[in-house]
């Protein structure tokens, strides 16, 4: 590819460089990321996006956001729990991922993280499952569950306070384990950094960690290894 | 009691002012930290300490302590991995506690902390018994040892790393549980710091916690709750 | 207990796994924590808890969750100091513990974090009494108070700033003490850290720490240890 | 499978218990973490392993444990600069996993954790290929590798200082990429916490990372996925 | 100068010393930093300046600053995006500097901090360029930029999240680069602190740094090498 | 005195214990420290003093403490600025302190800080004096006021942001120097720690220091030494 | 005093300026800070001391700064425990300070840090006096020497671990209390930082606080208290 | 340049890659940073940059690296102090830089890291002055010497401790003022991490900062400047 071919597929705003190269380079477009973003901004970018190819996802919405966006396009989905703003393909394809990703919570707490997980890695083209509030203190809830686990391709674990569900989790199986500290909690968590040193430190091998709250990123790399 | 019999309790060395009221106060006399001491100080410390009721326990000795304490106590019990020196009364007392004191250890590098904790739980009156190896990532290794667990009057559980083991234990059992956060890791463990705010985050409900390998408080503590 | 009666102990709702299995494992139903939680979300929970059992408590209550549990359960008790919401069974039972438990604060702004102490301890089946502000700076405050600090079988020391009181209040009894630091303060407090690293490194042996601001954890704890 | 099945497959030594489900659950044996083990210690787990399967690997090997592991097992591979032994089965078996695994380093200082990856990711049947010395500062280094990097399967991206490296490396290809952040640099490097926080805030979407110098978490994720 | 000289240079207000020594030690006359200073207090120091120049700057505005600015000086041009008020003198002077200063950002959210660089580098007499969004997860956007890169005397880089551009840039020119972190991110970000970290310990020899979100710094420093 | 006379001067409320030992301990009564108290809780402890002396002195006085107190003592003193409650002797005594106490402060965003100083340095019995906005950055700000520095018998330092004139201070003065770091500043300066940090590591011997913002603490260790 | 004056007045020599002044800015000469300084540098600079006033002090000597400082100075006065060398004037003169300073240990470990603010406080002209291993946890042993703690004019307390005992020291007594943490302790103490954070947040009002370790400059601060 | 063209300028070690293309984008050819790296990886890059150039700069030299180089190389410079070993060009050509880089430090501990700086500047074409030991708590060491402040192109300077010599020379010029933070200090300076906050949070506008003990950064950051 030529360098003029490059700065074709660059479309810039006065406020933002589109990078059209990420089909290309990351097997889907760019995703909206709208915290810091202003409504007028993200809908922009919305419509270059939605023009190139029908679709979108924006993540970090608020209520600005999510205004804007439902005039803008009549026909996107709004997870309020998840804080996404998701514009289909029409009609929405099947999944292309090889297995089911599945995303686990710890406790009640953590379901705005899970739901953006979830959200995001549907409209990466992976089939997703859900299994909530199985925090350690009370194991048997997840050792029942140990099947629907073992079924996964990927799974997703999300956790706050002390971090610890994804120790277990990674002991129970085979498949690869993200995990996704939230920042529930208080005190000593500082904001979540309690749990991700945790999962950071943990005893099962093969468990790698994503940011503090950011369902997205484990929702993106689970696509990644999904669609390997 | 009057002042002048409270300072007819406190025996003042150039180095140290030594409380004989402990007994009172605390159920037990003052146990030597040998950290920063030198061997000398420890010495004379544990000769006053000898001289008034048969007995001292002295932690965290290194090689110099040991060999002086040694020479000045043929009697005395060294552990060399909990790094422990005990002179136990001659004959040594059965336990005064109500029950067992079990301490648990999430790995095998855990064990010179479980082994202070262990020595100072016997020094100071109670029963103990150890389970050890049995870190959250092979979960069976725990719960095929759960009568184990709901057997003990008080567990102290002993983890370094990603410290989860507390909040599963914690969930099995009734009783008392005290966490040990300990140095084991490396990189984002920080000397311990991990283990250390997972164990305040833990989701269990009354799991305490103590400093970063004390092997030593957490016993003591143990020790306050057997004998309440 | 078969796999299946671990199922059917565990209710699932959309949003939580509630686990009736602790009243077993734990010695008291699960408690309610409602931060993150919305005011739907915890009704929902009380109400299983309330039907198995005739009873719930709910700790760091907001006001909307306040005034959702109030028109849902009339007869539920509030603690706006402590935050917490209390559905006593009817009639409530006497206290079934050992002895008394003793909620000690270092300052007036430490109240609600002893408040929420007191309640969840009384709930759990414990005699409680207060002992207010008698923080080290006016060490005479405590110590015209020694002896009902010597007659209570477990003692919860909440403090913020320096978190000093429990290394006095150790010195003084032969109890298990509780320490609750607390993010009473402003700058180098740091949220609590000063407190809590003070006693963590507390020099009286046997005294314990939970999370800032975790008088429920303090409270569960000592219930623990009461009913050993 | 029955408790007592449970019971029979974990074997417990008087400092280890070893955890012999782990091929049916993590599908590979334990491997052997050296950091604050004894050579005694580590000989005996690495008997009881061989003895079971033939094989073992052992981690973070210092030269006492290198030196008594050879004694005891004359066929082992020791890798100095990744500080690793490595029993292979004999004969070995050749690579199980998808693709090729690629470990690509930043820097020179970088390789230890590298090599530790690279021997992880074959004795856990992968295959393996290098990249080296790439860092961003002399991006013209990486960019002309841009095939080798689109062939791998799983990309590890080994980095010190600033850790910018795997936010390039994921915009560059689809596959997953796992950041290992090193304790490689100096002053305000905090033993590795700049690079480890960088990775985390990767604006990359979907790497993942695992703890400072962790080369065999790594490894064991990426062979995790590529298993998978 | 004399003593008495240095005094007269020096205008007491009640809460403020104005510095009128500084275009002669500085080259500029003080810039006001509006951020803890009230509406009046801005209004006085700003009518102080431009009494003895036509000219003033006032950076981190609020509304308030902004309204009684507006009220004060009609003439005063106000940078909405990056908080600043600027009276320029009338008529407003060709740049003196030796060359263009280039402000590059990461993400169209680090805008704030750039559009504040730039309103300052223009007023202490600098021409100003800018190129926006070209961080480094779609390093093509970078990278066909490489022209402008190589025309800036002094370059300015801004970045939040990894901080990894300052990097990339410092490796593609010979020009001086002024690293700015900014507070963009959540989670692991620590309001700026990953980004921090990362330019501290960044790999491109000669890239160094200013406080976060410290875009009127990098201009003056800018200045500062543009006018040498 | 006996404990029955130390029991009677601890007035105990519900929600404080007010220790009347401190003007024999201290030298003075109680302050009032108002952060976390309610503003009924505040009077209640203003008049208990109120009554006994004829004075008192709030520290961290909101809106809400303002109105409450004037309401109940119209004859109160409020400083907005320093944000306290002073209820002056009458007639007020002259000071009592050997000399002057200087505040010094470093930039205008000082000043409420510097007033908690000034407000309870002259309630303690201490004639004061101010020099405001003499930071480093114009040390002939500074070095034009060095009669000024030398007269003082104490000298309170309250700076923000890098925390550097009580080292120059100090190096001019042999007066005892009293540093007051501010939590003026943004970013790395982390709510004043990186102004803590300098202050503690000051090459100027003899400074020492209080906590972030602790005009009080530094005003109350100033009048110790003035009355010494 | 001229610019000329002052040049004089600074000695440069190639690797130090030695500043002769301040005599008159401190009221003493430059005590020389040993750590990170040769041999042959700190006898340099202790000769250019001498040689004007016949007396230096070196504080922070490692074993090779003694063997070089004997050499050259017979007559020095080495405290091996406090790391100080002291040239005393011959005949040393009287103490010049108004009272004693009382240095106060918690404990024996935080005795090197003690003999160095000791030594230096006698060098710099006052009377000194010892309390030793008087920590909070046996609260007797220090209420029994309240008087001792009355009589000083100024009472430093030197504490690690917790570093409580400046807050109880500070409510007994009217004088200035200086507080010195130490890096006693392990695991949380985080080389002296809990003792330093209690220290700064005690809730005795007009405690002043030095760097972890900072002996000297207690003493210094202590000595210009005593000297105003 | 074609791909081709860039790929040659890439000498691809089996331990680094070495970019030959830096003194066309950099303007000086790579220098060999020794942290980390064996003698014999330092030597084998030492001789591939020597042979195409003549002449190479290695920072961070211990003495196993020291001794390999004057074997290899007999006419390499060193400078034990500043740790560098420097191969000139010969003949060395003169400075090429605009105008002279003055390395100032606070004081004496601060020398390892200004000769690094002094060195590094040297070897890329600059002239250098040195100032030592004009720390802030003697200010008037510095204030003599303002002249030679005046007279640079650009200053680097040199600080631990409290980090504040940086903010009072960037009041005193005009020309770029750049901060190098040392290690310098113990306790609460964090190993520098004081010296760096402070220089981050300078009152004085554009001063920029480099990585802690980063004398190379500094230099090469003057150089990029002094050759603009």
């Amino acid at each position: 590819m030529t360098s003029d071919d490059l700065s074709r597929l660059i479309e810039r705003l006065p406020f933002a460089s589109i990078d059209h190269l990420r089909p290309l380079t990351q097997g889907h477009q760019e995703v909206i990321f709208c915290l810091n973003k202003t409504p007028g901004q993200v809908v922009a970018i919305a419509q270059r996006l939605a023009e190139r190819s029908g679709t979108f996802l924006a993540t970090r919405i608020e209520p600005a956001h999510r205004d804007a966006l439902q005039v803008a396009f009549p026909r996107v989905a709004i997870n309020e729990l998840g804080r996404t703003a998701y514009l289909a393909p029409d009609p929405e394809p099947a999944p292309t991922g090889r297995g089911k990703i599945l995303v686990v919570t710890a406790g009640t707490s953590d379901l705005p993280v899970a739901e953006e997980a979830a959200v995001t890695a549907r409209a990466l083209g992976n089939a997703v499952e859900r299994l909530t509030d199985v925090g350690v203190a009370g194991i048997h809830r997840l050792l029942t569950q140990t099947e629907a686990l073992r079924e996964a391709a990927v799974i997703i674990v999300v956790a706050g306070m002390e971090g610890a569900l994804p120790s277990v989790v990674g002991g129970l199986v085979k498949a690869p384990v993200i995990a996704v500290p939230t920042s529930v909690g208080y005190g000593a968590s500082f904001g979540g950094l309690a749990a991700l040193l945790a999962m950071l430190n943990s005893c099962a091998s093969g468990v790698t960690v994503v940011n503090i709250d950011n369902g997205f990123g484990a929702a993106a790399a689970a696509s990644r290894i999904n669609h390997t």
